[in-house]
C-alpha cells in the first residue's frame, strides 16, 4: 500500500449521484482502486459556495453520497472516505494559498466563468470566487500524485500546479515541500439526460440516480426523449439525436452497433429498444441496489467509514500544515 | 474574570512597536485589562496578506510583539496572548464566512482600497482582498463583545456586524449562534512620524521604537523635524507644523502649553525643547525597557505565555466552529 501513488477524487455532497457520475468518475474509481491509495473527499464545504442559503439538505447529502460510492463498488477497506469540513487543514492551506494567488487569476478562470453564469451569481461571492484556492488545498493536504479530472477541470489543474510552484519556490529553500500534482485525464463523454437536450445534472431533473428503485428508472427510462421525426416504427430512425442511444453506448456497449443499426433501419423500435436498455441497466444496478439496501441500514458504518478515514486525513494533513508553517517561518 | 466582557485586540505581527502603536492603542490596552477579559492576537496570518514574499522576520516579530505588549505593562495573567496561525477554528470561520459574502463588498471596502494603494498593489491577491472576511473569523472565534478601533478600522467593524447578522440569519433559526461586536472608538490621534510629514509607521523610517535604547531615542529626537522656519532661538516659533511639539502633547501633557507658548514667543530653543522631550519620554520608557530587557531573556517565558494563551483560544475556537458546524448542517 504504502509504495502506491496516492489519488484524490471526490464530490461535491449537493445530493445524491446518477448516471452520469458513475459513467464519468464512479467506475472509473473503482477500477483504480486497486492499483492506487486512493481518497475519495465528500465535499461539503465546496457544497457551500452553491448552496450555502439551503443547508438543510447537506448532512443527507454527505452520507448518499457515501452510500453511493460504496454501492458501486468502492471498498471501505481500500479507499479512504474524508469529509471535507473536518478537515481544518484544507481551511487552514486555504488561507496560506490565498496570500499569492492573484484575484486576476481567479477571475479569469474559464471555469470559474462558466458556473458563475451556470449559477446565475450576478454578485460573486468570496468563497465561489476563490473554490479553486481550495481544491488546490483539497489536493495539496495529503500530497496526492494524481487527479482523475475531465477536460473542463484541467484549469483547475493548472492553477493547483501554479500554486504547488510558487509555494515551493516561496519556501522551499530548494526543496519540494508540496508535491505537484498530475491530471489523470479520464474519457468523460458528454452524458446527455433523459431530456435529451442537456448534460445529465442533479438540477436539471433529467437524471436517473443510482438509488432510484428499478420501478423509477423503467419509468424515466419510458419517458426518455428520442429521435423526434420518428413516429412509426418503420420510420427510419436516427440514433445520433436519441438519448436512449447514448445510454445503450455506456450500458450496452456489446449491443450499441447492432441496436443503431436496427434503428437507422427502421427494425427495432423504440419500446423495444427501451426495454433493452431497462435490462442491461438492472444487470449494472442490481448488485449496487444490494449494496445500497444494506448500507442505508447500516447508517452507522457509513458514519465510522467517514470518520475513521476524516480521522486519517487529519493526521496528514496536520503533519503537512506543522511543515508549511516551518516553511514560512510562523512556527513558534 | 467569567462576567466581564470579553475585548478582542492585536497587532499584525510585521516589525517592532513604536511609539504610534503606545500612544494609539497599547496605552489603552493597558488601562482596559483590568475591566475586560482581553484577548490580544499576535496577527502573523494577516502579517502574511503583505509579507509573504519576505516571511523570514515573521518568527521574530511574533516574539517581538508579544515582548512590546509585556513592556507596556500588560499583564500575562490577566490578558491571553494568542497567535493567530495556531487557530485553526480562524482558517475555517473565514472559509464559512466567504460563502455569504459578496466579492464587490470587499472591492469597494474603503480601508481595503486605501490599503491597497498604499502597498502598490495593482494585482491585489485573493487574501488581501479577504482580509476583512479574516478579521470576521478573528472577532468572532471567541465571541469577542467589544474591539478598540480607530475611526478608519470602522467598515471593517461594520462588515463584521454584517456578517454575524447574516450567519445568524441563515441559521440561526432564531437563535443568536455568533455574538455581534462592537466596536469601542479610541481617539487615535493622527501621529506625526520624526521626518514631520507622514504618520508614524513601521515602513517608513520614521519611528521610535519600543525597543530602541535610551542613546538611539535621544538620536532620533535630535534628528526630528521642527518648524523650518526657525533657524535662531529668538525667531517665533510655530509648534502646530512641529513633530516635536506633538511628542510632547502626548508624552509630557502637562508641560504642553507651557512649552508652545514659550517656542511662539521664542523663550526656548529647540534644543532645550527636545531635551525636555527626552527627558519625559525617559521617565515613560525607563520601566518599559526593564520589563524588556527581563522578557528578552527569558524567551522560553514569552514563548509559554503565547502558548497557554493559544491553547486556551483553541478550545474556545474550536467550540465555536462545533457550534457552526451543527447549525449549517454539516456535523456527521
Amino acid at each position: 500500500m504504502e509504495n502506491k501513488k496516492r489519488i484524490l477524487t471526490g464530490d461535491r455532497t449537493t445530493g445524491r449521484l446518477h448516471l452520469g457520475h458513475y459513467v464519468g468518475s464512479l467506475q472509473n474509481r473503482v477500477k483504480l482502486q486497486n492499483d492506487y491509495e486512493t481518497f475519495i473527499l465528500l465535499a461539503d464545504i465546496q457544497a457551500l459556495t452553491t448552496h450555502f442559503k439551503n443547508p438543510s439538505m447537506l448532512k443527507d447529502s454527505i452520507y448518499q453520497v457515501a452510500i453511493d460510492n460504496l454501492s458501486v463498488g468502492l471498498d471501505p477497506n481500500k479507499v479512504t472516505f474524508v469529509q471535507q469540513s473536518q478537515i481544518a487543514a484544507i481551511a487552514e492551506l486555504t488561507v496560506f494559498y490565498s496570500m499569492f494567488v492573484p484575484v486576476n487569476v481567479l477571475r479569469h478562470n474559464p471555469t470559474v466563468k462558466a458556473e458563475a453564469a451556470q449559477y446565475g451569481y450576478d454578485d460573486l461571492t468570496y468563497g465561489f470566487l476563490g473554490y479553486p484556492v481550495s481544491q488546490a488545498a483539497d489536493i495539496t493536504f495529503c500530497h496526492a500524485d494524481l487527479v482523475p479530472v475531465g477536460e473542463d477541470q484541467l484549469p483547475h489543474m493548472e492553477l493547483t500546479r501554479k500554486i504547488v510552484r510558487r509555494f515551493n519556490d516561496l519556501y522551499g529553500h530548494g526543496e519540494s515541500i508540496l508535491r505537484e500534482p498530475d491530471a489523470l485525464l479520464s474519457e468523460t463523454p458528454r452524458f446527455i439526460g433523459l431530456d435529451g437536450g442537456s448534460k445529465m445534472g442533479k438540477s436539471l431533473g433529467n437524471a436517473i440516480y443510482l438509488s432510484d428503485s428499478q420501478e423509477v428508472i423503467k419509468q424515466k427510462i419510458n419517458g426518455a426523449v428520442t429521435d423526434p421525426n420518428r413516429i412509426r416504427i418503420t420510420d427510419l430512425g436516427n440514433p445520433d439525436i436519441c438519448s436512449v442511444s447514448q445510454y445503450h453506448k455506456a450500458f450496452n456497449p456489446g449491443e450499441y452497433n447492432n441496436i443503431c443499426d436496427m434503428c437507422r433501419s427502421g427494425k427495432i423500435g423504440c419500446v423495444a429498444c427501451k426495454k433493452q436498455l431497462g435490462k442491461a441497466l438492472n444487470d449494472i444496478l442490481e448488485p449496487v441496489q444490494t449494496k445500497r439496501a444494506y448500507y442505508e441500514e447500516h447508517l452507522d458504518e457509513v458514519k465510522e467509514i467517514v470518520q475513521t478515514g476524516s480521522d486519517k486525513a487529519n493526521q496528514i494533513g496536520n503533519e503537512t500544515v506543522r511543515q508549511i508553517k516551518e516553511a514560512m517561518n510562523i512556527h513558534l
